[in-house]
């Protein structure tokens, strides 16, 4: 089993990392160079046809590609710590909160980088003002996920799970564009400070975000 | 249990709704009115904070909201057919297409919703040009999935899953707010008159959509 990531990676891969970590399981690990273009090259192509990382391959040769559908895959063969649950309702219930922090969270931070950033505008057509307007919806949603931290230690309730590892990636990358999370939402940055701390992520130590 | 929905609902409802009829599963669904603004109603926000249906009320009173946790709930009390794999690797890549479709079939479909559509204009501030710039997405996206199903008869393989599902509310959403498939999608044309043509998918006659 093989994973091609990339060195300092963004949001998607660096989740498989802290995913692999948590479980203590080492694999061969084949970092690409995004900056050379390597992703777009026929054989990478091959593997995931959107030429991104993360990809997990398989000893047989078959390909999964999406970070969550890896750990997804990681979480089955390697169950200890469980990640995405122990029974059918929380399976469920994490699964939703990986979708609300992709949608909520992600998709704010997202926009921002591909329409308002500097570092993006070479790349393609920036919309600024649209780009701009992600900061609001950032923030509101950052108050949200404060909100729901209020009572509970986890993005999921009692457990560290996949929902935490998509969360803390977002407002880690988010924070390194320039998003920063509102000083008020002392709860969230609380729940930042927990889960930055744990081993999984502390041993990572080797990346810029 | 208990469904709470939308009548002629959106592409997210619907996603529930077909996947019951493909396990010949009825619960009882309440409707509720959106126009009246009965989810943002005290009693429905405290079954889900991001006031939203589709939510699955268990008889305990647990919730589930976001359409593809409902639907991998459903997945587990029901599992015949299987919508959402049937080992380990089919799971992970089930995942892989629904969160495909979410990110790059969707999202320009909810841009050009939010950003570029007459009926959301009264609703928010819209960036026009950004919302009519996510036509070139939707169709850069068709081609793609386009491009997939010359080989096989479903998103996924050779079985129809939650991914086919993800899909089809979302190319009927897209087609209904006037971003339709390019006609040279042959392939992703033939495949939307086949799951559309599914009993589970004519069943639900009464929508608009």
């Amino acid at each position: 089993m093989k994973l091609y990531s990339a060195p300092n990676p963004a949001p998607n891969p660096r989740r498989v990392l802290i995913c692999l970590a948590e479980k203590g399981v080492e694999i061969q690990i084949t970092d690409l160079s995004l900056m050379k273009g390597q992703h777009k090259e026929p054989d990478f192509v091959a593997k995931n046809s959107r030429a991104q990382v993360p990809v997990l391959e398989l000893d047989d040769g078959r390909t999964i590609s999406e970070s969550i559908a890896i750990c997804r895959y990681l979480d089955e063969l390697y169950p200890n710590p469980p990640l995405f649950g122990r029974d059918a309702f929380e399976r469920a219930e994490i699964d939703m909160w990986v979708r609300r922090v992709e949608f909520n969270l992600m998709t704010p931070v997202g926009n921002f980088w591909v329409h308002a950033h500097p570092y993006t505008a070479r790349l393609g057509t920036q919309h600024k003002d649209f780009g701009e307007g992600n900061r609001d919806r950032w923030e509101s949603a950052a108050r949200w996920f404060d909100g729901e931290l209020s009572c509970r230690e986890f993005i999921c309730g009692t457990e560290f799970t996949i929902a935490d590892i998509a969360a803390l990636t977002t407002v880690d990358f988010a924070t390194w564009i320039g998003l920063k999370i509102p000083k008020s939402c002392t709860h969230l940055l609380l729940w930042q400070t927990r889960v930055s701390n744990r081993p999984s992520v502390k041993s990572l130590n080797t990346m810029v975000i």
